[in-house]
């Protein structure tokens, strides 16, 4: 039998701010990449979005970021490598306890926006993050762009790594994401994105941008809170697995 | 045989910009303070701080603060005692991860500046410091001013509580300080200090304002790191109290 | 013929989490406050909005606040007169060369939130932000309580002080606000609402919480942007005082 | 009779954190450029920074950078050109305004660390800059690496560019800095310094790693502030172009 693990991003929120969807996506995934702080996220909203993953029993996941809150994480920084694990440690360090404290127990990590891409190409970086988290604690799972150098790093030093693909985003033949900044980069039909998703979990594939087939090796698929049609999405993303007899559940 | 600690804030540089001789202040004391972050300290500056704390082998502590960078934790600010809860649980849990992943173990926590001050005198500041120490992990000491509600409401959830005194602070008739803004707060003159000092070690009691005999018991005495005398300070309390046949212990 | 003005705070989005209801309010009101990055806002919110009110034909305000991102500059803050007085003037001097960058005027100051509760009860803070407009333009009008420290201070320097009154809060019998922790601080009900307004611009005066007639002369009227029924609000007040042959305009 | 400006940063303090030997540099310099908040300086200290400015009679300048208080903006970020130019509009414009109000002028604008050497080399970048500039006040000159893209994005919207070089970095062949992520990208030595300093004034050139003359035309050299032997570099160059005859002054 199939498993997939459907994963969201949560405690995006900022002091008085509210972003995402938190309540409403939760009945859809199976883990969850809790902001830190550093891109999104503060004290109060970390701690309610802990209670509410314990509560609602999904796996939670640390979303390490550069500090870069006006940007939301996602403009590249030069940080050296030791900068980066720093910022990591501290992050991942910051959840994990509150977890603890909260009756839960930290899974894994993620690293968010333009850390997560840059961990994907920059060996120096994804090295950099894994040894600050197996450093922290060598049980804890990494989940990284499927294919990418983080998963190379994450396996190096002995962490399980967990590759992880895109029902919404589009393929180029070697198996990186297009651009966000080039047209076509995002699915923006719900069924295109359905299919896309299935096939991932059934075949291992997905269709490229020329219309190649592409293998993807995936252990969770990426589910967005935010953006208009975000729940329908996700819901019909769930549904269709589900119909499938695809288990959803965290590695 | 008479047992003190004697104990500094450490890791309070921020980014490029250094405050306080963290170095050269560590032969002089049992355990250390680390700025978390919030009115100082940085993901880097902790990393190291926990690292040369290790390394010397003092006892680790966590400096949880208010958030204020600007005003280094030292102005009061109006938070609610859950935002207290939630500021303290986050910075101690990222100091304790830090200090878990350099080797090390945390001891105990002590609030820091204004919310030190907050926490001395509110019974609901104090408490809800003590529920998020208590929350993360109950075997930690928390640190507060001898007979202050953060000692009662420390004790109140089952924590070790260890009662603070100041060298360097004059004391009122009723065992509170002498506030920084009122003149004679600080004993300048290095002997002063020094008698202070044994005396608190020894008699348990300090020479208040007004020349009454006051009752201290402290398991702690601060010594400061910031300052032109503060070594010279440091060295002579260390010295006297060692001629007196003190031991210098953590708790 | 009656003259009021309508102001309402604008900007006060941060990076990419949006606050308010920026496009939607304008059509009714007069006059706005732009949050200058301390407790909201940031330099490409600004912008955008200077840009929005300048096109809109509305007068323009700076909002300064504490530096307290994190909570909004809701919480008070122990900042010194010197302290209060050198924020006020960063953030009057950002917005008001922005405003003429972009082909606008800066015709206001409106303390936020904290800033101006303390404000209106403590000469000192309310001096510092008189002095710190006066430095930089004394030309510039400042928007306080009407009754408060903050009124008699900036005409102490010379300033043109414009009194401003809630429609929506409760006032009590000498003339301040009942506090937002006591029930009843807030009209909910849009009649009640409208018609404080339509008194408060007709008679100069409010029914206290205790049903007595409380004098208040107010050359500006404060709208909401955010809550549910905001907009509502917003539209029934400008329609009633338009209906009632009120001059909306700015001081 | 040949003229040179000597610029120094200034400002750079943050909170209680101190940086740099402001009151000690400032008989060496003809100009200043002053931190804004974003990479240091805060509210205080720029006042502060301002009043000293003016009442020593040098030039002053806006310094503005990269939002990263923690790495001191001297980390290169992914901002895009606009979001460049609302952050050297938002500096600029809050330290315009406070020499303002503290009967100064503002006089230049220095892009800082990583920002001065992106918008050295980034067409896009040195544009948006000039283009926040010249919105802002288009009498105001603008300060860049000689020879570099920011002094031709400069000059096309009409503002007056000022050529700056080094005393104490090494050049290449092509005009450009020896990065200082190599060897020998920094003159150590007094005596070296003072002579690329005096060549540059009286010949316009440089002497490049490998020996060779580089024309170098600059209106204005940098002189450091922080490190060991700053203030003896900035002595020995300003002795040693006064006794060439040169006339010290800001453009």
């Amino acid at each position: 039998m199939a498993t997939i693990d459907l994963n969201a991003d949560l405690g995006e929120s900022f002091g008085d701010w509210r972003l995402g969807q938190d309540e409403a996506l939760l009945p859809y995934v199976s883990s969850v990449n809790l902001a830190c702080g550093f891109h999104a996220g503060d004290p109060h909203t970390l701690r309610k979005s802990v209670a509410l993953a314990v509560e609602r029993n999904v796996a939670i996941g640390a979303h390490p970021s550069y500090p870069d809150l006006l940007g939301f994480g996602r403009r590249d920084m030069g940080l050296t490598p030791d900068e980066v694990f720093d910022c990591v440690l501290y992050q991942v360090a910051a959840v994990k306890g509150v977890c603890e404290a909260m009756g839960g127990r930290l899974h894994h990590i993620k690293p968010h926006g333009a850390l997560y891409n840059r961990a994907a190409r920059a060996p120096d970086i994804a090295a950099a993050i894994a040894r600050a988290v197996v450093k922290l604690d060598a049980t804890l799972l990494l989940y990284g762009l499927a294919g990418s150098c983080l998963i190379t790093e994450a396996e190096r030093v002995g962490l399980r790594a967990i590759s992880e693909a895109f029902a919404d985003r589009r393929y180029q033949p070697d198996g990186t994401l297009v651009p966000r900044s080039q047209a076509g980069a995002l699915l923006t039909d719900a069924q295109e994105s359905v299919a896309q998703a299935r096939r991932i979990v059934r075949e291992q594939a997905v269709t490229s941008r020329d219309g190649q087939a592409v293998v993807i090796r995936a252990e969770t698929l990426c589910l967005h809170g935010d953006g208009p049609h975000a729940l329908a999405f996700a819901q019909a993303i769930r549904q269709a697995l589900e119909a499938d007899g695809v288990r959803i559940a965290a590695p």
